[in-house]
Order: C-alpha cells, then structure tokens, then sequence
C-alpha cells in the first residue's frame, strides 16, 4: 500500500484525496496545510493525520504537491532529497530557471517527478491523442484549441498567479505540444482585458489567442477567454493530412428540448471539477502506476519546463508585441 | 422536349411546375384548374397557356394530376386511354376499388404511371435507402418513423382528407414499406384528437401510432401528430442486424447560439415546401426520366394501392379496436 | 451510519454494494449470497462479513434485494416482517398476486419499499422528467422510447426471465408510466425472435414493440431490441403540446473523426453498468435518504406492481394477438 | 427588366448566370469571354447573345465581372464610365493603389458598386451576423473562423492567385471585419507548404494562420487549408460577453449510419459550389436590389479594399517574420 503524503489541502487537494481513496494499492498517509482548519477538514475526510511537511514527507513513500506555487521548489527539493516519488501540480515554478534546478535535484536524487496536467488524462482528449498517434488523419498541420472558464478568478488570486498565459493557457501549451508532436519555435500573441477591466489594470489580459508555429511549419493556434456563460468551454481539434479529429465539450446532459425557438442542449458542465473528473482520477492511477510498476513519468517534470517557457514566450510576445522564437 | 400537362394549379402543382422550369427536357405546355384564376396564375408563371382537361391531355405527352383526390380517377382514365404518361398526387384515390380500376385502366392502355410519394426523393431518405439495399446495416428488423406537420390543416381538409391515417401517415405508410423490404401482414393502431377536439368532433383524430408487422417479424412503427411547435418533424430509422440508419430532420440553418440556458440551434424547416424542394425536383427528374428513356415506373400506381390498403387498415384498427390482417 | 444488508452478491450487487461506500450516512453491515464464493468476494470488497440472510436481516436497519427474483418473496416477507426497510431489484416477481401479497406485507409492517427501477434516476432521464413536471412542453402527448441491449443474454437467463416484455422491456413500460403522467389502459404488441431463432424456440421473442393508450388519448410507442452493434441504445423522447424533450445516448467520448466516409462519432456506452453508472449512485442515494429522512419511497411497490401488470398484458398481447384492456 | 452583362464565362459566371434566371426582375443581356468556346457555352444557357465587351456593356444596365484579376481594372473603368453598376468578384484587384484608383472611378461616375464577398450571404452566416448585430452573444471579443477548401487548384493557378492570404483567406479577412464590427490594426501569420512541397517551390503557401487585433483588443483568429479530406470546411464562431454563436458545415445529407465504429454522419458537401449554392443567389438578389432599388452596395468596394489590405498585410507578416500594423 502506497502512503502518500498530501502536501496542500485546497481544492485541488481535495480532489487527488478523493482519487486516492478509489485507488485500491494506495492510500493518504498524511495531510499538510499552512491553514490547520484546511487540514483538520482533509484529515477527516482521509482519516489521515495532518502533520507538518517534513514529517508527512519523511513518513511517505510519495508526495501530491497541491500548495501555493511559491512553495512548490522547497517541497520538490525536501521531497527529493528525501527519496520520495513527487506528484506537483502545474506549475512547477513560475521560473524557468527554478524549474532547471528542480530537474536538476530530481535526477540527482533520482525520484520519479510527474507534473499535473490534468487534461491529457481526459478521456476524450487522450482519445483523440491515441487516434492521433496511431495515425488514423496522418500527420498533424493544424491544432485549435479553445479554452474559456466560465468566470475569471478572483483579483488576488490573478495578481498573484503569473498571469493569463502562465496560469491559464498553460493548459493549452501543454497540449499543443502533446498533439503536435514537434516543439513549438516561434511564439505570436496578442491579448486584452475584454472582460474586466480590473485585471487590465493590474497588467493582466482576460482574453487571449497565441500562435505556435514548429520548425517543420506546424501550427497550433490557442484562444483563451476567463469567461462564458455557457460553461466550460474545453474544445480541441487537429487537422491532418489524412482528416480531422475534434473532442466536443461534455454537456451537463443529453437532454435536448425543442420548441419555436429551436432545439436546444444543455450548458457545458460547468467548471473543471466537473469536466475533468475523470481526467483527475486517471491522473491519480498513473501517477500511482509510475511508483509502483515503474510506468515512465509523463507528462514529466520536463514537459513543466517546456510549457513554461511558451508561457513565458506567450506573455513577452504579448507585453511587447514581438514574436518571440524559442 | 417533352410536353407535360399540369392538371391541377394549387400549391403542389406550382411546385411541380417550378420543378419542370428546371429540367432541360420537359416542360410544361398547358395548365389546367377549375378555378381560372389559379389556371392564370400559372399560365404567368410558366408560359403556357391554360386550357381545359381534355385538350390539355390531349396537347401533352404526359400529364401531372395534382387536383383534388375526387378527380383523379376521371382524370387518369382520360390521360390513360389517350395513352399518356401520369404521374398523380397521393392518394390515388380514397377509395381502393377505384384504384384497382385505375391499375387496370393503365395496364391496358401500356401508359407508364408514377404515384406522387415525394418523400423516397428526399436526399436524406433516398440516401438511408440505398445504404440499406446496400447492406450497410444488415436486415432491417425494426423501422421506426416519426412524423409530425407544424399544425392541422383546415377542419374543412379534415372532414374531406379521408382521416390522418389516409391522408397524412400513407406517406409514411408507404416509407414504411419502402424500407422494410417486405409487406406488412398485420397492422395495430391508436390515435385520440389531442391537439384540437373539432378534429374529434368531426370523426377524425390528430395524434396517432401505428405497428405494423411482417410476415417474418419485421416490425415498423410509425407515429403521427398534426401539430409540432419547433418545424416540420421528419425522422426515419432502421434498426437492422448489423446497425442502425438515421435520418434527422433538417433546420433552417447550421447557427447555433450557446448561453446559460445551453446550446440552442435552429428550428427544423418549417413544413414540406421547404424540407421537400430538393425531393420534388428529383421526384420530377425521375418522372421525366420515366418518360423519355423508359426507366421503371417508382413508386409505382401499385404502391399507391398498397399505401392506400395499409391506410384503410388502420383507420378499421383505430375505429374498431381491433388488430387488422391484410 | 444506517446498517444495510446486502442480499444477492451478484452483478448488481457489487454495483450498490459500491454506491454504498461513496454515501456517508450508510454502510454494507453484512453480505448474503447462496455463493459462499460471490459472498466471499463482496465481503472482501466492502469489509461487511457474509452472513446466512436471517441473521443479516435481524442486525441490519435495512435490506438490499438483488437475489434472483424467484426468492424476492420470502425476503420482502423476513425483511417487513422484521421491520426493516427494503430496496428490491425489479421485477419484484414475477406474479403479479404475489406482489400483492408483499404490497399487503409491507404495508402492515409499515417499512418503507423501494422498486429498482433504474432508469428513473439516470441524470438525462431525470432532467427530461422534471422539465417535463416543470411544463417545458405542456401535455406529453406521445412517449417514444428506444431500447436496445447490446446482445442478448444467455439462454439459460432467457428461459427463466419471464420473457423480454417481463424482463427487458419493464424498465420501459415503467419509464413510459413515469412519462405519461397517467396509466395505459390498453396495451398492443409485437414480436419476433430475429436476432437468433433458438430465443424463439423457447417461446420467447428478442425484438418486440408495444402501444400504449391512456383513458385519455395519450400513447407511448416501446420498442426493443436483444441486439445493438453500436451499443447500449436507451433513448427517449416525449412530444407534448408546446414542444418536444429528447435524450440521447451517452457516447464513450465526444470525439470526432472526420475523413472521406464523414464525420464519425464514439459509439454508445457499452451496456448499462457503463450508461447507469450515475443512476446507480443516485438510486441508492434515494434510498438512504428514504430510510432516513423519510423521503416518499419512489418508485414504490405499486409502481412495481403497475409495471408487471402492463408487462404481463404486453405478454398476452404478442402471444394471443390481441389487444388487452388494463 | 435589368440587362446585365456577363464579363467572364467561367466557373463563376456560370454560377451568377443560374442566378440571375432565377431573378424575375432580371436577365443575362450579354455573355463575353476570350474563349470562344466559353462565351457560346454560356450563350446557349443563358439565351444571351455572345459580344465583345464594349458592346455588351454600352447595351447594358449592369455588369456583372467574373474575368480573371488582372482584367478587373480596365472592366471596372470602362463600365462605370458608361454609368453601369457593377458586380466584381473578389479580389477587385492584386493591388490596393489600383483598388484605390477605381474607387475612385466609380465614386467620380456615381455608379454603385458591390464586391463578390459571397460567404456573406450563406445562411448561416448571414443568420449568424444577423444574431450578432441583435445583440444575441452582447459583444464579440473573439472570432474563430476554420477554413479548409478540399484540395488545392492547379500550380498553375496559384502562381497567378496573389498567394493564398490574398487568393483564399480574403474571404475569411472580410468575414472576420464583416463579424469584429471594428477594424483589425495588427496583423500577425504563420504559414507553411505543408500540403504540397510545389507550392512551397513557388513561394506559396497551403496551410497559414493569421491573428487580428482589432484597436480595442478584439481579436480573430483564422487559419486556413487548401486539403480537407471530409469536404469543404467552412465553419466561424463567435465568442461574446454574453454567449456564443457559431455556424458549423452544412452535411451532405442528415443520414447517420451507426456500428460497432460509432456514429458516422456524411461528410461536409464538397466545395462552393455546393455550398454556397443558397449564398450565390442570395448574393445575385442583393446585387439587382441595389441596382433596381437603391439599396447601399454590401460588401462595398472599400470592403473590398480593406480585406485586400489586410491580405497584403498578412502576406508581409508571414514572409517577413514580422507583426504588420495597419
């Protein structure tokens, strides 16, 4: 039985607690959080004790990263150092630099490192992915990705989050790169505050678009938006050479009515907790998989590095208006 | 250049003529109406100069009967026994014992003969048709068809249509038959006047099901209603052995607009004028086809009658409440 | 933390002894099976000891029924007997003066009796109901549901089902019910064993159709099939006076694959542990909430004594070739 | 009843000449081409004598230009200077100092003018621009428009065509400001002969995209194929403050097989003229209301020249590695 040490008791460590507790060969050892409310709730939720760092890190034989960002590089360090496999959420670091140094204490520790993007485990994008590489539209020309929450985040949590394309389309970068097949070299961007003027003032966009060319002309193109009110909009298609392979939204149901008006579906579901339920689970069992059986990590600590650079790529071509070559 | 007679100026038989307008090979050389208004209006339209029945047959090389349902008959002898091709509206005649003289009349005179189901023309239908004669799904086992007009037509039609069953679900009947490949030996039926109780009061109903079943266990059911408030409802599928064929309706336009209360696309096309243009021009293609260069008669004046005993069987299964072998 | 009895470690079984541990007011006390193998299992699985049923049922507050449904009757007795309430597995017998009998039972001991019928608490299905409570489309006014099984069962299951209408299309006859807002009165049918002649050789039919008709006019048209290529196929649609509510199948993904034969979508989910995964959750859901806040029981006993007798008149419809008032 | 002269006997005269038979208030008075053989053609179609083309346009009211690019020039002075209204296909010219010039023309001999931006009248779009301006999705933030034409024109085509961002995405440059309301001032592309190495060799490309920023920070984003294996791709969504509109590819037929593979719907009808058969007509109405009613020219021909400076703008950014204010 794998122990596992819960580093973050927010939202999203509230969802990889639910995971592990469907994972028959591992379980939550303990629980951390800087607040002891946030804690004491997961604890009894788990029925694990909550426990400070070090000592939920030293008594586990893995950790789940879900703490503030800012965080992240001293608990990757402790938990490396310590030899425990690590699970951190996305992204590793806003440096890149920080992140270099991280890949570097986890080779040397020689840990497996896997990062949290979650939506390669959505069943409908891994899908399209498999049919991808299994060849079934040739190869690859053209990715889109349309990505928009329903309603932006608060203003401190966007002061503080490294902005739109750091926070947000780094989603989509990952994904770009993983439907591509082929690294991004040229980065174009644009962006504005269409939503909030708020975030525009604070030197954020709410709705963006950026254009990833690869060194064989690949394209992917990526649109953001912090808002719809239609739900969560988390769409995805490549054309290849051989036809096209596109993932719908998942709606709330199947139901439709029709009447005068015309036919009409329901909303998108609504946020990632619903939409990616599934994606969160199965992250979970590979994550789980590559302690125990040995899987290869991925998307690996690498994979963090190479979308934060588009990122930061993105967010330079934006702030300056330059197209930026990675 | 053929030279085809229109019998009958209201709303079908300007649509047949603006279907003629368009085939390279026919056209319409007089126009006949009891009404000489209608006849005028016509004349205008295509060119041609209106004129009685008999010397419009006479004139022509061919006639479409597209006069109320008690003309046809007097209509089909004249055309035949001047030994001119007829294509004639549904339903030949309410009565199947005049339908039985019709196929007679016809067969002595050697006239080919088209019965007007419009609906095996639709490009959806024509399509589901022939990939299932292809085998593209096996044996059909089960055909279900939904049929709904946007709303009733006059009490004064009513009272004179022959009840929904004989003038509304025959074309469904005779899809029905169209795509189970096999007669129907017994038929069941239910209906009420749920939409408007003047359609009771006048002995008819305005909602109904029908089963019908094979010799060899095939099954279609059929329902009907004469009010639908989003268009024109016209959805046909084939569950057979290896799959299943669906058609769905066709609406006004492909937009659809997504807010909080879902995705929200068009009303089906309103009613057969529209969801039928392309299946009245290929239904007259097919008759001009017929004509000049011989093809068979289809549907033909036997899957009128065929249609037509279906019709009068469900009507008795209705009324008497009892299960009907033909 | 209610106490509850799992009778019957089968299929179905497993499925609500799994709903159970996701629900924090309630816990498998103990798990019964003539298969100290099947028990051993579940025992295992949910960590309740395997139990002979008497004393499963004495130390529980409530009882989960899925045995086969011939020992139903002598369960629902212990059970009420000693006051404990009581899920029960559709169909409660296949007796219709049995369930009588147990209506009698139960209502003397005065336990609260839940029917398993599924379905109603499927996400798509219970959205389209509400909407139609709601008033969505005014009066239902025609019910058509869809129903087709991937591919039939063993014949041994066959021969002591009851046949398709008592065994599969239950679920249907008491959706149709649940729809309809008022009870069948008259009940036609149709049936054939097409899908493999050996169902048919022992009087039993794997492809079938039946109408209902309320006192009022309102019909239901059911058909099903022990056969599907393309997946669990469980749809419905009601068209009522103001518009028209539909629910389609669930799809294993949303993704689509476009080339030179179209655009092809994922097939239906596989069979119902896949399709009713949410329903499942949501029924047992119920029943806790019945058991412990007194919630209505729904569906109730009678709503299993309703949809036996409509399957019972649906049998003697096919077989007789009649047409049976209820 | 309006004389219009036929300039161009192609492909698309032949399409605006089906149009204008079908205009009461109209009729093709002239048909000229360099060809011979192309002008009789259509000469017998259409009934209108062959000429050269100062005669056909000193016998007409109005012009209709369908000649190749670099005759449009001389076309568009000599009909305006003979007071004619002229109809000229897209692009009026390769260069805007000659659009400028005959802007000026025409503006000098008061004559109207409207450009061959076709798609503006495909239903769909229309209806879906038709719900932007009404305020259905409240303002538009970003424009996706996904356009792939089903295989490439001859070599011999593309050397003359201006490249693709001036020859294909003009129509997708003008859909994009007819949808933003604002002008786009910043024009970034990427774009690569992924498609076919020949068209790379002669500096071309057959896959781009393009990014438009509009001065409020508007955005659309468009990218373009010249293969599609599923048909002609033509689809644009809208994402606004208060929804989404989106119009998605009109299908062959509504058919949908279903099997063990999924769900197969028939792929996108072929090309324009398929497509945008409804479009053409609508597009020729328009054109004889102007003429014949004075309503405004739309597209006009500062449309005209504000998609090709956005054409040459997309040209420079791609070829230059650079972002192009405009």
């Amino acid at each position: 039985m794998l122990k596992i040490a819960l580093l973050g008791c927010g939202r999203i460590g509230r969802v990889h607690a639910a995971s592990v507790a469907q994972l028959p060969g591992a379980r939550i050892s303990a629980v951390v959080d800087a607040s002891a409310e946030a804690a004491a709730t997961l604890s009894a939720l788990t029925g694990a004790p909550a426990m400070n760092g070090a000592d939920a890190i030293a008594d586990a034989d893995a950790v789940i990263i879900g703490t503030p960002t800012d965080t992240h590089f001293d608990l990757i360090r402790t938990a490396a150092e310590a030899g425990k496999a690590i699970f951190c959420e996305k992204p590793v670091d806003l440096s890149t630099d920080r992140i270099l140094r991280c890949i570097d204490i986890v080779a040397r520790a020689g840990v497996p490192f896997m990062t949290g993007f979650n939506r390669r485990f959505d069943p409908n994008f891994a899908t399209l992915r498999d049919r991808l590489v299994a060849g079934d539209i040739g190869t690859p020309e053209i990715v889109t990705i349309l990505s928009r929450d329903p309603s932006p985040p608060p203003l401190s949590y966007i002061t503080s989050s490294g902005g739109l394309f750091r926070d947000m389309m780094i989603h989509d970068l990952d994904m770009a790169r993983f439907l591509l097949g082929e690294e991004p070299v040229m980065v174009q961007a644009t962006g504005a505050a269409l939503v909030d003027p708020e975030i525009g003032a604070v030197g954020d966009v709410d709705t963006a678009a950026v254009l990833l060319t690869t060194a064989t002309g690949k394209i992917a193109q990526i649109s953001c938006s912090r808002r719809a009110t239609y739900g969560y909009d988390q769409r995805i298609e490549v054309h290849g050479s051989g036809g096209l392979l596109r993932a719908e939204n998942q709606l709330e149901t199947t139901v439709e009515l029709a009447n005068a008006t015309g036919f009409r579906r329901a909303p998108a579901q609504h946020f990632f907790l619903e939409r990616y339920a599934a994606a969160y689970l199965s992250e979970m069992t590979a994550f789980v998989a590559m302690v125990t059986q040995g899987t290869p990590p991925s998307p690996s600590i690498e994979d963090g590095l190479r979308a934060q650079i588009l990122a930061d790529a993105a967010t330079r071509a934006w702030s300056e208006r330059m197209i930026v070559m990675v």
